[in-house]
């Protein structure tokens, strides 16, 4: 099931045209988007998403996100849904369409979870590396190639997963050239050792995770060390746990890394999975 | 003025919506395009054009674009421009609706040529040197990333333009991050020194230039030698003639790089821009 919903409060047909040819979403990927968790009618982490549109609407220098109004959409959503449990909440916000007057192109969309990302939840994933072509430092002396913003322009991020598609597996976890962990296409790393968690620093040139934000939040208030620091994929190999988290996917463990398999990560998993959920 | 077209032959107004929220062409970039230069109803390098959409298509995965459709939507569009002598038009097709059957979304849309442009194909223009963050041999290790293709995830090359106006220039020389000259966000660098003219080699990770092309044809014919070869950003200070070559562009001369003026190369460029229309 779907549902979707202006910034305005209307709801629209997802069945039917919405957006012009000309949209600079369309025609550029140049505009900024969310995914949200919703169980049971709640949005997980609703604030950091949207403060987190706006973190990548500035860099990529589009109008503040009308707040007031993608929770109005959000409500639309939540209210006129009358499908399963979750919801994949999608929030989108373009430049507009080309030579317009600059009002952007918004909506919320309600998805369902696919059965893909159901199952990987339940069982796992098999991952691969691929090099991201960024090196240390790329991000804050080059911000125009918009590394951390979460834009529309993600047709890297679907090649990579094709990528992994013909290699066998079936998501990514990007590294610089020299090895070092960055992030899935759509997704954040979070390594376990001992009682540790580890992400990567968004300085790298990542996104901030909001679900990896919530879990450091859990584990560190059940006595777990949290940090941010490089993380190279040797260490993946020797870790307790590495998940990969997002919204939809929540915390999805990998069983595998470039065909081989790593440490058994169950018991851990389900920890850090009760952990997270702990926060709603 | 604007035409729209369909792959069916059939036209559509470019003021409705025509494209569906879910479609993986705005939801994630995932798609390609070209921007062909017609003048007084003949679009130029339209075979090349073609050639390389279906190149790009190829890198992305996505199904060979439909070429007599493609055919038949650029007569339509043709067929119904009552507008000026020149048309920008664009070919634009995408993965189509998350989910479905994957039929591409593609169309044809006519445009007015901006004035923008065509000031600056008389007067030239002011650019910036920005680094890509990509270096050699990238492309080859990594096809995942796209380098090369023109899919719709442009949104790096317009934050571009946009730093380049902050800097008070119109327009980008992207570099490798060790002063290796690449491409424009939209162009073909091409650097006439004597009776040489220079381009980048596509295997550094960008697009092979069809306007740059026509203008390699045409100069070698005329006597000049033509080399496609690395050119660092040092050599653009002391060449005859620095050119950002596109389509809608035709040969732009650059006569300010990084706040510097470059030599004059207003007779140069009258000669090439010569060569170029003589192709036609």
């Amino acid at each position: 099931m779907r549902v979707l919903a202006l910034l305005d409060g209307t709801q629209a047909d997802p069945d039917s045209p919405l957006i012009r040819v000309d949209d600079l979403g369309l025609m550029r990927g140049d505009g900024v988007f969310e995914t949200i968790l919703v169980v049971d009618g709640k949005p997980r982490e609703l604030g950091p998403h949207l403060d987190r549109l706006a973190r990548s609407a500035a860099m990529l220098d589009l109008p503040d996100p009308d707040r007031a109004g993608f929770e109005r959409a959000v409500d639309v959503v939540l209210g006129n849904w009358t499908g399963g449990r979750e919801i994949a909440l999608k929030l989108v916000m373009t430049r507009g369409v080309e030579g317009g007057d600059g009002t952007p192109t918004a909506f919320a969309l309600g998805m369902d979870i696919s059965p893909k990302v159901l199952t990987q939840r339940a069982e796992g994933l098999a991952a691969v590396t691929l090099d991201r072509g960024i090196e240390p430092g790329l991000m804050e002396r080059a911000p125009w190639l918009l590394l951390s913003a979460k834009s529309l322009s993600y047709a890297v991020n679907m090649a990579a997963l094709r990528e992994a598609e013909r290699r066998g597996a079936s998501e990514v976890v990007f590294t610089t050239s020299s090895g070092s962990v960055l992030e899935g296409p759509t997704s954040t790393v979070v390594v376990a050792r001992g009682r540790t968690l580890t992400t990567p620093p968004s300085e790298l040139g990542i996104l901030p995770g909001t679900t990896q934000a919530a879990l450091f939040r859990a584990a560190s208030r059940a006595g777990w060390q949290v940090e941010v620091a490089p993380i190279e994929v040797d260490e993946l190999y020797v870790a307790d746990a590495v998940v990969l988290a997002s919204s939809v996917r929540k915390l999805t463990r990998v069983h595998t890394l470039d065909g081989k398999s790593l440490p058994d990560s169950t018991a851990v998993h389900a920890e850090l999975a009760g952990l997270y959920e702990s926060e709603y």
